[in-house]
């Protein structure tokens, strides 16, 4: 058996029918340079094809239900998969579109949301072996009774990576409308430098801090299953960034990159008695109703009383006010409040973990532009404050200029992106 | 097991949004004043979806994969079944898709054009046993082997038809955009007669010649299989024809209906030997290359010449010149024509059977407005002549007032269709 790469194409890739052309090209010339491999191709839905047909839903009933969502979500990635076999059949390859039930990609039966459980990869090496490219529709999977489910957010990155372990390929390629992952958001940052190589931990913060190139859930399995990732754009695929393992790492720049996130509130629940299980009753709670918590502070205590602040995805907003309105006499708490208006700015690195001082730096960068943090957090790799979000542009270019050093030959000015 | 129905709902029914939550609407109804039947649903796609994703396909590339034109072909059921299943949700009905996969549709590799081999009725069973509505996705099935496959023209009666045979239904009931069959169609005659019941042999030509209600095959599955077959109105469903065996119709009127087909062309070949295997030669390469022919004529020999017409679907008219080309020399035969504006009308009804005079009443009749007749062609139930296309509309209507009585309450006046 040949060495396989998965490659995998966004939305944006695939966008058109322009755009699968150029797919099926891009394809093709790589089959003709690498003779001796295979290649798998996973798609996502046309670009605004799941937005159209959730809204399709929506309007047909006020909720739909989970698992007609999915059929209905389900034939965006159908159509773009058979679509660009035909476009790689109209190339000279031979292919075949593989829905999640062909592809035997089981998952669990959480509707809208599955989880893999395991990838038969027979069929698929079966096809392979006959020199055949197999096109995998992402984002999709079956039921062990044979209904389709999807696989929530960043689902055909997922799709991709999982493929890439369960058919132990030597690499998953995903392709994008970006050249890589940048050491901050161009749109922010003038300048700003792509990365060639990040290992998991950094991307798996990188991605849950607001990096928008990769979703976590697939930077998680890369790591867990020891995928080879890389970032590459479909337009222009000659520089990618790899995500590597940590030892893989040639140097260890302090800080590899500087991110941010807008999507977050602030919750403080005032007057919280100190002792007692007021503390934990709150988070129980919280977690009882799925709500994501992010950053924790707690102020000092003033006789025994306290204020207690952390963020949560303002998609929760409502069921976390709701949640409070009830539970602020059990607690004994005086009062909460939310603040909408903050951001969160993050630097991440493993160099992080050998250099001392980094914290201190960030908040003298920070004390200079005039911007209070509101709240910190820390792990071994990554520093985030939460800040007003006015300041959020101006503490990443800040960060970024203070930490990220730009070597000739690797920044980039604004204008790569869409 | 209570006693089940089948109502499959055509694109046109389920055409929008506010159509779909229509449909389910109508079908709680039926539910709530038959508690006593299940009800199985059968939906195409959203009118014009299935020739939205054909022009894609064709835009894509040049010949679409026959296998991947019904991976992006199945899509369009898929949707409407989805947001029929929820919008039947909503209705208070514990309701669920079924795709071929899930339907166990199982047919034959023919992509395009396949034939249902066989159907498992037992996941349906055993989801109407729950009280459930299944949503069964029209004009789909799948191969062995799990590939999407798609009926071809008429696909989603069929499946309609097929279900309801192999569910032992009491009946099927297509709902469409007009109420029943006609006498004729109504955009030619001022005043035709809506008809209670037609016999199948009666409805497979009149299919088969021209009205598009029902597609012939699905018309043939269902003589072949017993079913009873109701045609009615989506938007007004109060009155329908059914679709019944010759023994239970009450009245057999000399003629049911008056039909024209204007998609054939007329083709001769002149000077073709009398002898030999000419004859055979030609139909059979003909048969061999795919080309339905329908009507045949041959004229009285002159010497050991004659000239032989017949007529072909327009579609096949390349391959039809290509293939005379090749084989007049091979014939022996001087050349051939083709004649593309003709109309083939026709007059059907079983009661032709038990009637003498049927033919030279209309042969009266077409000379009577000076229309001659090109080729006849005769069954036990019909009458079928080939005229030139200019005068279609003037035989049919013709035809239809010497032959169809109106009964008062019966006749319906134009309008009544899209």
């Amino acid at each position: 058996m040949k060495p396989i790469v998965v490659k995998k194409f966004g939305g944006t890739s695939v966008g058109d029918l322009g755009r699968i052309r150029n797919v099926a090209k891009l394809v093709r010339s790589f089959k003709e340079e690498n003779p001796d491999k295979e290649v798998v191709v996973v798609v996502s839905a046309m670009a605004g094809e799941t937005n159209r047909l959730v809204s399709l839903a929506r309007e047909c009933v006020k909720q739909p239900n989970p698992r007609e969502l999915d059929v209905l979500l389900a034939t965006g990635e159908l159509a773009s998969s058979a679509l660009t076999a035909m476009s790689l059949q109209e190339e000279g390859l031979s292919a075949r579109s593989f829905d999640g039930y062909l592809a035997r990609i089981n998952t669990d039966e959480h509707h809208t949301n599955a989880k893999i459980q395991s990838i038969d990869g027979e069929l698929l090496q079966r096809f392979l072996a006959t020199g055949g490219v197999p096109v995998v529709a992402g984002f999709q999977g079956v039921t062990p009774s044979g209904d389709f489910t999807t696989l929530g957010r960043g689902g055909s990155d997922i799709t991709a990576v999982a493929l890439a372990a369960a058919l132990s390929a030597e690499a998953c390629y995903i392709y994008t409308d970006v050249e890589g992952v940048y050491s901050a958001d161009p749109r922010v940052c003038r300048r700003v430098r792509r990365l060639d190589r990040v290992c998991h931990e950094e991307m798996f913060e990188l991605a849950s801090l607001g990096a928008k190139v990769l979703h976590p859930r697939s930077v998680y399995f890369a790591m867990r299953y020891g995928v080879p990732l890389a970032v590459l754009s479909t337009f222009n695929p000659t520089r990618k960034t790899w995500i590597v393992k940590e030892g893989e790492l040639m140097e260890k720049p302090v800080v590899t990159g500087v991110t941010y996130r807008l999507d977050d509130i602030k919750v403080t629940v005032s007057g919280m008695p100190t002792g007692g299980d007021a503390l934990s009753t709150l988070f129980t709670e919280l977690a009882d109703a799925d709500v994501f918590i992010d950053v924790i502070t707690q102020s000092e205590a003033v006789g025994e009383r306290m204020n207690i602040s952390f963020t949560v995805p303002e998609e929760s907003s409502d069921r976390v006010i709701a949640l409070l309105k009830n539970l602020l006499p059990r607690l004994g708490a005086s009062d909460y409040s939310i603040d909408r208006d903050i951001a969160k700015v993050s630097i991440v690195g493993v160099g992080m973990r050998y250099h001392a001082g980094v914290a201190s730096k960030a908040f003298a960068v920070l004390g200079a532009e005039g911007i209070a943090t509101r709240m910190i957090s820390t792990s071994e790799i990554k520093l985030s404050v939460v800040i007003d979000r006015k300041y959020c542009e101006v503490a990443v270019r800040a960060l970024h200029d203070a930490f990220v050093e730009l070597e000739p030959g690797t920044e980039i000015t604004v204008g790569a992106e869409k």
